[in-house]
Parts: structure tokens; C-alpha cells; sequence
């Protein structure tokens, strides 16, 4: 099937073309505080509850102030929603109804586009598990025994999930350097990023049914990018026996445009070989592949800093929503699991500074002529993606970002 | 000041007097489907909208299918709402118009009181840490180095946080024993319960201010009992390095009944002396104390396996609260945290199986002849508790029983 071309022509060459199509929250002036679902086409915003008026195809799903209801009808409602888009914005019938209610990309306010109920950080990138291990306990093996035995997560905070564009406040905490014979109190002094995928659930599941890899298609909505900031110091103090807590949970950005996992049919791969064999509930052989091309990219005040591949990742998407449910915890609308850091296999592919820098190291040497071994007070990081769409097109996620303030 | 006598003359010598007044949300046959506050009085639950309305008081937030828009309303307003509450229970004046709105409590279904925003569980008991400690890491320190510096917390799933009465689905996961090769998947075989006491945050706080140790009172609302149920083999093998995650996401039950932190002004004590100086943001010397005297009781069909004191807790909640925001986090309406499991320091005080039976090697002898290491199917285990009331009452906070089902 050739992808449909749009009446707006420059959409046709954008990585934000028909083949696309991500759907976010904005207000925009024309109506000020009122939150409406958009729908990005090139470098416009179609107000898209607007749009189903005009075509006489009024949807409440659509004309709503979040996602949440979109995310929740499931997977039949999202084709036939995405099919009408698709057929309002390529058939020229539409054209005049729809051409005002396209509002400049730089005119709106975006938002968080739905309402997080689960939050669940995964470590699925061999290489960034690898790293981390090398550099925190030298001297053992790297992997934890369990690591290629399942999808290593946790549950992270909900609340604090914000929209690219929020500023991160610096957080205080307790750290003690090895060194220390007590912790001090402070602003972390080891404030990194993590540059990973996040993964979106709309249909919810009955608790006591676990998902199986067949079913991801069922559950998962959509696709954003996520920085899952990080207080390595804080961290590092903190996490022993129960796991990450406020080394994690002052702010986790993702971008405004969730892409829909529709749109990401080009980009599926088969994941890397494993070496250990999976457990019957996590072999994707012979399965449905879902390891995805995506290409990372991560820039610290403007310059680009890493180029992680997201094909590398040991786990994917697929077998961590398995892995999850298979206990018998039910999902609900909402819900968003993130893939872990993505690292490659090169230094200039991983997704975090304490990776980049080998904990402090070898600091980054940046073009203005600073180093950086963690962020500083203003530095400001973005991550983007991109992944092949259809014909040679390109599907692009647009950015994830936030400044760090004191 | 007296506490007033209700003209509902047997709920005066009840753990369910006018000196409690927990809240919750039932449903009962005069009105099928449709959720409703209540509050405990006695054997009864007052339907808290309908009698507003009766006294001439409308308020819509105990008009409502959840306890949320209550919780939202601050401080002030849970007084003005339990004073009402307090009039119209006592006044002769109203007990013609409330009567009929007392529904016993055998007719009425109870649910979930409030929509559970994120989930919070400490690990504050000390003779709980240092028990697991001993059992999980012999040879080494039973307490990490820094338990006595920060309380230890993670985040849970707030998605399975269900009422009390809910049945307890056994978990299947990978589990690995340390003589296994690798890990094989079924059935936990490792069933546990962790008797803990859950505070439910009503007022939200702002992203990037802390809650101070003098706020507590503003944003906790109540209290509540916990049973987090854990897969011990499960999470054994899962949980370095990042904590545990599907060893409890399975379940989390909590009881119906939210006690209003108001209500437990006689409970208050100091907390045990600590034996590291604390850093001046955790320090409660000098201000209010949050140790609270609540007496547990644990059984398990019937049969009372534990009774675990509450007032040896090391950390107190308001330690929790500020803890949990000090590193900019906000607060939510509906947040859970839960206290860890509560372990006194004697062996018949302990909050979970895994202390009570050394991990299995000295399993409990039951009255009826049977024994038990960790939970079989059809077993049922109930957590209750109670705490000193004004003028030798005594606050009741009802139970949370669930029963284990294949």
C-alpha cells in the first residue's frame, strides 16, 4: 500500500507526515486554558476534537482534555481514529474545513498528554547494565546473575512525571562518597540524565491475567522519549536493599508527541541474539519481533553528546510487558514503562554521563570549550529520535527536554 | 474537654464511638451500584451525603463515590467535616432525621476509599530490618549502613492496592534457589504477608518544596491498615539491584476504614531513642512526636500468629513524609505510604512469616494441628488494630483480611 500524501504538502516531507501522525495535549491561544488533543502534521497542530466536527465525524474521544479516553477504548478505536485522520488530511474534500483548525507548532503550549497511573523504569541495555556494573562494583561481574534471566524494573514515582519544557529543580538529598564516614545533606552533586523510550498502555487488564507477548499490540497505545533524570550521589547512598527512590523520583520528563505504535511498523527489528535462553513467557522466537530501530540522539546546550541506539536493547518493550504482568498485576490506562538507558556498544552511544564520562573520569569536553563530568546549574538537555517510517520516510518523536535550575 | 456521648447509645463503648469516625465508601441494597461515604459508628455506617443533606448542611464533598475530594480539601476543612459529623451524632436534635441513614454494617459492601495516587512503602522497623538482615545476609551487618541515616523506601504499584476482602490470587514468577542452576518458573512457594500501617496523603504539595517535619498534619489525612503481601522467592531472585517489583506488585490489600489522624491525638508517644544523630531535616527532637502507640494483631485462619507494637517503629511517618519530598517530589491527593512491616522484639511480635518462621526453618504450629512456613492456598489472614482513645476509649480501625486462592 503507498502511504497517502497530504493536501498540506510540506507535512508529505516532514518526519511528522501522514505515516505519523502523534497525538499530544496543548492550549493555544485562540481559546486560552483550554486543554484539547492535538495531532502534529508538519511543523502544524491540528486541533483534532475541532476537526472531527468539521468532517461531521464528532468523536468525544477526541474532544477531550487528555488522551485517557482515547487510550482506554483500545486497539479497534485507535486504528478507525487514526484511519480518519489519515483520510482527513489526504482527501482534499477536507481541505477548507480543516486548514484553520491547523495552528503553528511554535503558537501552542504542550502538555502532559495523559494522566501517568503506573510509572515502571526497566535496565534492559546490556551495555548501559554493563557499564553501570564495571563502574559500581569493580571487581565482580558486570551483570547481575538474574539480568539475562528476566526484564530487571521498578516502579518509579507518578506524580513527578512531567512534559518536556518543565525546569528541573536541583534536588537536595542525603550523599555519603565512599570516603565520608557520614552522609551530608545538599544539592546532589552528580545530577545525570537518562536518555531511554517510554511505552504507553491504553486498554487496561484484569488483575490476575497476565499479558502475553502476542497481546502487546492489545495494550500498548503509543510511543514518547523519556529523561529519567538521575542524583547518582543521592543514588548511590540510597539504593541498597529496596532500589532507586529519591535518587529518581524529583522528575522524569517525556515528550509532549506520543507516537503511535501504528506508525512504528517500519522501524520493527528482530532484537539482538541472546545468550542465555529465555523462560517460555519471555520467548519471542518464532513470535512477533519488537525490537525497534529507533535513533537516539542527546545534545547538552545545543551540542550533540551521544547517538544511542535503541535496537541494541537486550529486552524489548514486548517481553518487559510480559515480564510485568506475569505475576498477575493487572495494567490500566495510563500506565507507562520506560525501556532503561539506552547504551550502545561504542562510548559515543550511551545515554547517561555517568556512562560518558566513566563516573567523572574522563570528563566531556564540549565545543565551547567547559567540561562537564555531571550537569551544571542551566545546562539544559535535549534527546530526540527518529525511526524509518514507510517508503523512505522518516517517523519523527520530536524532543524531550529540560533545563536544570538551582 | 469531655468527649461527647452519641445518642447512638451502644456506639459509645465501641473501638467505633464518636472519638473515631473513620470514613470509607459502601455500597448497600437501597441504592445497588452506587458508591457513597460512610462512617463507622458502632456496628453502623452512617451514609455521610444523605445525612448533609438531612441536616441541612449540604457538602458536596461527602456527596461524592470516593473519599478523594474530601482528602483534597486541606486540614480546615477535615475539622469543620468532623465537628459536623460530631454535632449530628450527638445532638438529640438530629436523631430522628439520622436513624434511618445508620445502615448496618453486615448490609453494606465496602470498597476502596480513595483512588490510591502514588504508593510509598518504608522498611522502618528496626527489629524487622535487622531480622531480614540476619536471615537474607548472614554473616554480614544485618542493617545496611545507611538504615539508621534515612528511612529506606521504594515505590510500589498503586494500581493493585486493593480493599480488604479482595481474594489473593498466588503469584506465578521465576524463582531461584541458591542451589539451582537457573531459575525455573511456577507458583511462588514463598507466600508471605507484612502487617504495616498505611497514612494517606490528602493535601498535594507544590514539585520542589519540601514537606517539613511541622507540615505532616496538613497533608496527612488518616490512617489505614496494610497487608503487602510478598512473593518471597520471587522477589529473593529479582531484586538486586534495583529492589523489589513483582515479588509485591501482585496485591497490596488495605483496610476499608481511613481513621482520621485526629482521632489518634491519645495514641501519640515519643519514638524510640535513636542511637545516630539524625540530619537536622529528619530530626523530631524538639517538635511534635509521630510515634503512634496502634497494638496489631495478626491471624491467620482464625488463629493469632503475631501481635506487633507499632510505638517501636524507628522511623514515624512525619520522618516518612519529609523524607519522601526533600528532594523536590511532590505530594498528591490519594498518595499511600505504607510504614514497612511492623516487628516488635519479640519473636511473637513480628509482622511477617519469614521472621516468625526463620525463613522456614521453625514453621508455626497451629492450633489445629497444622503447621505452616509460608502461606498455603485457602489459608486466610486478618490484621487488626487498635489504639488508645480519650478517657480509657479505645480507636478501632476495623481489619484487612484477604484469602489466598490458586
Amino acid at each position: 500500500m503507498t502511504t497517502p500524501r497530504s493536501w498540506l504538502a510540506p507535512a508529505n516531507d516532514s518526519p511528522f507526515g501522514v505515516h505519523n501522525l502523534p497525538y499530544g495535549v496543548f492550549t493555544a491561544g485562540d481559546r486560552p486554558g483550554r486543554r484539547r488533543i492535538g495531532v502534529r502534521v508538519g511543523d502544524f497542530v491540528l486541533d483534532a476534537g475541532a476537526a472531527a466536527r468539521a468532517a461531521g465525524e464528532p468523536s468525544v474521544l477526541l474532544d477531550a482534555d487528555s488522551l485517557n479516553p482515547l487510550l482506554a477504548a483500545g486497539r479497534p478505536v485507535w486504528t478507525e481514529v487514526r484511519a480518519a485522520l489519515t483520510r482527513w488530511l489526504t482527501e482534499e474534500s477536507h481541505r477548507d474545513a480543516l486548514t484553520p483548525l491547523l495552528l503553528p507548532l511554535a503558537e501552542v503550549e504542550l502538555h502532559l498528554p495523559f494522566e501517568v497511573a503506573d510509572y515502571v523504569d526497566f535496565y534492559a541495555s546490556e551495555h548501559h547494565a554493563t557499564n553501570l556494573g564495571r563502574i559500581l562494583r569493580p571487581g565482580s561481574e558486570p551483570l547481575t546473575p538474574n539480568w539475562k534471566h528476566l526484564p530487571i524494573g521498578y516502579h518509579g514515582r507518578s506524580g513527578t512525571v512531567v512534559v518536556s519544557g518543565t525546569p528541573v529543580v536541583r534536588p537536595h538529598g542525603q550523599r555519603k562518597a565512599p570516603a565520608d564516614a557520614v552522609p551530608s545533606f545538599g544539592p546532589t552533586r552528580r545530577l545525570d540524565i537518562e536518555a531511554e523510550v517510554g511505552f504507553v498502555v491504553g486498554a487496561p487488564s484484569t488483575m490476575g491475567e497476565p499479558v502475553t507477548l502476542d497481546r502487546f499490540r492489545e495494550h500498548v497505545f503509543g510511543v514518547c522519549l523519556v529523561n529519567d533524570w538521575s542524583a547518582r550521589d543521592i543514588q548511590g547512598w540510597e539504593y541498597v536493599p529496596l532500589g532507586p527512590f529519591l535518587g529518581k523520583s524529583f522528575a522524569t520528563s517525556v515528550s509532549p508527541w506520543i507516537v503511535p505504535l501504528d506508525a512504528l511498523e517500519h522501524a520493527r527489528v528482530a532484537p539482538p541474539a541472546r545468550d542465555v535462553e529465555p523462560l517460555p513467557y519471555l520467548d519471542d522466537r518464532g513470535g512477533e519481533p519488537w525490537g525497534l530501530d529507533l535513533a537516539l540522539e542527546v545534545r547538552l546546550n545545543g551540542h550533540r553528546i551521544s547517538r544511542p541506539p535503541f535496537a541494541s536493547m537486550y529486552w524489548t518493550a514486548a517481553q518487559q510487558l510480559t515480564h510485568l504482568t506475569v505475576n498477575g498485576a493487572s495494567l490500566r490506562t495510563g500506565d507507562l514503562f520506560a525501556s532503561g538507558t539506552v547504551s550502545g556498544p561504542e562510548p559515543d552511544t550511551r545515554g547517561a554521563l555517568i556512562e560518558l564520562t566513566w563516573n567523572g573520569e574522563n570528563p566531556l569536553k564540549l565545543p565551547d570549550g567547559t567540561t562537564r563530568s555531571f550537569l551544571e546549574n542551566d545546562d539544559e538537555v535535549t534527546i530526540t529520535a527518529t525511526a524509518p517510517g514507510p517508503e523512505g520516510t522518516v517517523v519523527g518523536f520530536g524532543e524531550v527536554t529540560g533545563r536544570v535550575v538551582p
